[in-house]
């Protein structure tokens, strides 16, 4: 099966579909006030590219390949090929910038057609970047030019089937174009679901969720992304993986974890084989109140490592709660007091039942006040809406954005003031930073950053330094630089930081082997 | 804090503690009638050695590392690091044959001397087999000797500190020479466990679990001990290795992994950080009854994948639960029917309470029929003692070994059929094939054969034969070569089977990265 549906293009300067794109709701003006003033920007059409760097010969070469219509090179088509989404690539693409252009997008069928693009690719000398929703926040679509003959886009739209579903192993394998709503789609034909939802969700793609380890908001009850992820067919330049013939094994180191998170660097995935659920009858998000992020973040570790965790679990800090961000569509509209929990519960109703009532002993034991539904509709209604929300705000001239990280539970305090502070002193007043636990497990847990300020005149310098300064606490903290955004190009100067030299001498061994010619997304990943 | 027992050594043709070696139990004996003869056997103290190959300059080299004292050459320490434990091995060992010892035994105090010793071996070039426990049954202690100036034995006796514990995440770290029960009685201490507990638990180590991804018999409630790790820290011939910041990341892929299963060959685990959990509270073991195999692998499958999986979750089929394998003691003593699945439960009352509840609510639906306490608690008695029975059919003139792998639920007939028909075949008749489910995932479970059948006059090659011809219909069904007694020499031939000739290539370009003159356990794993 194919995917029917189509999810639009995102405009180069903006996120999501750009009917759904919507001036600041009237509750979030009070938030505008930080801005200094809004920057002038020409419209993306008025933007020019380079010009296609590819010579002739190669163009001919690639439309041999993979047919006359699947070699792309008009200005229209590289423009929605350039960076992915994080504030940087808008502020750039908004100020004119979008110099990163691929010289040309490609779209291969199938496995087959992407292997043999690699291997042109190889002896051309061509860089490429794959390309799954370009929902990217840490530069991962930006290869290094120098030193090769161009840079292809390869997009992999056309690889969009759902290959086989093995209800009694309950797996199901799929090609890496597929959207997230594209797979779900598929899958609910068959009553299943794989429980993914990243904030992403709608755009990315099931070869980008394993490229950058990618975590979803029910990541409590259904898993990281790595972790549902049982067998990988990969393309190199050298040849094909095939890594995964059981749920676990002893036959050496698991090579499938040198390929998530790889983001394109050893090789282009193009098949996955994911752990699906049945999709649940009964979906229930309340809210509960704690007094203060300590008091409520100690309910959270005590319920998951009492093996009662939910399907969802997040935990917004005091100012997160306070101007009511896990409600994007009424953003600024409450003034809340201490920190809101959201706890959701996916399943069967007896499951659902049995597990929500287990839950609701404990928190309410140890102090929390449930909010009854009201909190979760409005989190489940909203959950995807925040970049919409983003690029209202740049165009109001205020800079937003986000950075996430994890630790242990012991570390979680530190971690938490550290990079507030940092940020708070590299971006000066005035300046807001909320946070909230997004992922949680038995050990520790992630924390989320938004970070909002005025643009300033440099707002591209300005947040740089900032990002710059909450790695530095991270890394000072003990803490990894990211939990679930990937490494990118954005945080590859920390990436010794996180595995050491010796670590990053592995990633290189690994990647001669696999790419002796270095075309595969050169500066990505690896430092 | 060290640990303060102390094992005793095993013996080098036998299995575990002299003392608790004992006569087949009278109600085996109706099984050596597959027996042919006994063979002749030179008791340990005659085998000769093979002279300590080390010069006397790199013999005084290493005793200015380590000092004299832990630099041992005599000839019963080495008898005591030759081999493991594997059938094979013994056989070997029977016979006479210890030609496999190492030139020198020595035990660094720490990562330090560790990480010194492994720049000495890479000076001097020779070979380093790191040593646990010794209980490997695939031969992952006998390293190449040709072309290095000597073997040397690096005994992680002297690392047996609990470096750390953190209550409020839930993680201690350990030294590698902690032993299975030294390690258990360390965190018994402050009322924790890791809750592993793998049939060589007595005598296994801590780094030996990590080097192998060992998985315990309790792994449907604690998991895998590769899950179970959270971080790394590993002394290589370059350099060291600190992986580990949080208890997920996205920082690239995933290193710790590619350390799990490495199994000497990349370097040597100096530190293992393991999620602990309160130790429980409540054990209950009981067993249930399936009218056949096929009927108790569907409720395995149905419990596991409704979310329900017990603490210990074990389904023997029909042949195994005919002579009472699950209960070592009483072998062949009864004469069942159907098919015995053992189920326990773990922790606080109230959670081992309510699980049960619902596991039995779901079995009885089912069909399956409650035996009580009672299977249970022969199981538990008896779940270490396996290995002292193999050594008393030996001794009888009883070959007998073991085999595993795991496949996804929808390939486990074939695999189950597969493989026995495979032993049946290339050993001929007598022969008894026996199997269980030791392990359970959501998306499928491990199988795991034992053997036994008459040793013959070649009995070495004969289960060599059979072996190979087993490998082949795991790597023909589509199943994994092991799913938890690692790759060590005995399955390296099929390791390009698993992982692909790309992947090998990928193993050996890790290798030359951190062990460039190749004296990390050369010859295993890597093919």
């Amino acid at each position: 099966m194919t995917a029917s549906t189509q999810t639009p293009e995102m405009h180069p300067q903006r996120w999501g579909d750009p009917a759904l794109a919507a001036p600041l709701p009237e509750s979030a003006r009070g938030l505008v006030d930080l801005a200094f003033g809004v920057h002038e920007r020409p419209a993306v059409e008025q933007v020019t590219l380079p010009p296609c760097g590819l010579s002739d010969d190669l163009l001919a070469e690639l439309r041999e390949i993979l047919g006359e219509e699947h070699v792309l090179a008009d200005d229209a088509t590289r423009r929605l090929r350039t960076r992915g989404k994080s504030t940087p690539d808008l502020l750039l693409a908004r100020a004119g910038d979008l110099s990163d252009a691929p010289d040309v997008v490609v779209r291969p069928a199938d496995h087959d057609e992407v292997a043999a693009l690699l291997a042109w690719a190889t002896r051309a000398g061509v860089a490429v970047v794959p390309f799954g929703g370009g929902t990217c926040v840490t530069g991962g679509l930006v290869a290094r030019r120098e030193g090769f003959a161009g840079v292809v886009s390869l997009d992999l739209v056309r690889l969009k089937r759902l290959i086989a579903v093995d209800r009694e192993s309950m797996t199901a394998t799929l090609e890496p174009g597929l959207r997230g709503p594209e797979a779900e789609a598929l899958l609910a034909a068959e009553g299943l679901t794989i429980g993914h939802y990243p904030q992403s969700f709608e755009y990315a793609t099931i070869g980008g969720f394993a490229a950058t380890r990618s975590s979803g908001q029910s990541s409590a009850g259904y898993g990281r992304f790595d972790a549902l992820v049982v067998a990988l067919r990969v393309a190199t330049p050298v040849g094909e993986l095939r890594l995964g013939h059981a749920p676990a094994s002893a036959a050496g180191p698991d090579l499938r974890q040198l390929v998530l998170g790889s983001e394109g660097a050893f090789g282009v995935i193009t098949e996955v084989t994911v752990r699906v659920r049945k999709a649940p009858a009964v979906r229930v998000y309340e809210g509960w109140r704690w007094p203060s992020f300590a008091a409520g973040a100690a309910a959270v570790r005590r319920l998951v490592q009492a093996g009662l965790q939910p399907t969802v679990l997040r935990l917004s800090d005091e100012a997160e709660t306070a101007i009511n961000l896990a409600d994007p569509g009424a953003i600024g509209g409450s003034d809340a007091a201490g920190c809101l929990m959201l706890v959701g519960h996916e399943g069967d109703r007896a499951a659902v039942d049995a597990r929500r009532t287990a839950v609701e002993a404990l928190l309410t034991g140890l102090g929390g006040i449930p909010l009854g539904e009201e909190p979760g509709r409005s989190w489940a209604h909203g959950r995807f809406a925040a970049p919409y929300l983003r690029d209202a705000m740049l165009d109001a001239g205020v800079l937003v954005e986000t950075l996430e990280s994890a630790t242990f539970w012991s570390g979680l305090e530190r971690l938490h003031a550290d990079v507030r502070n940092a940020l708070e002193a590299s971006l000066g007043q005035p300046v807001m930073v909320l946070a909230h636990i997004s992922h949680v497990y038995e050990t520790g847990c992630s924390l989320y950053f938004t970070v909002a300020a005025p643009e300033g005149e440099e707002p591209l310098a300005r947040w740089r330094a900032a990002k710059a300064a909450a790695t530095d606490a991270m890394v000072a903290a003990g803490a990894t630089i990211t939990h679930h955004h990937a490494v990118g190009t954005d945080h590859r100067p920390w990436l010794a930081d996180e595995i050491g030299e010796l670590g990053v001498a592995v990633l290189r061994a690994v990647k001669r082997e696999l790419d002796p010619a270095g075309v595969l997304n050169p500066g990505v990943l690896v430092p």
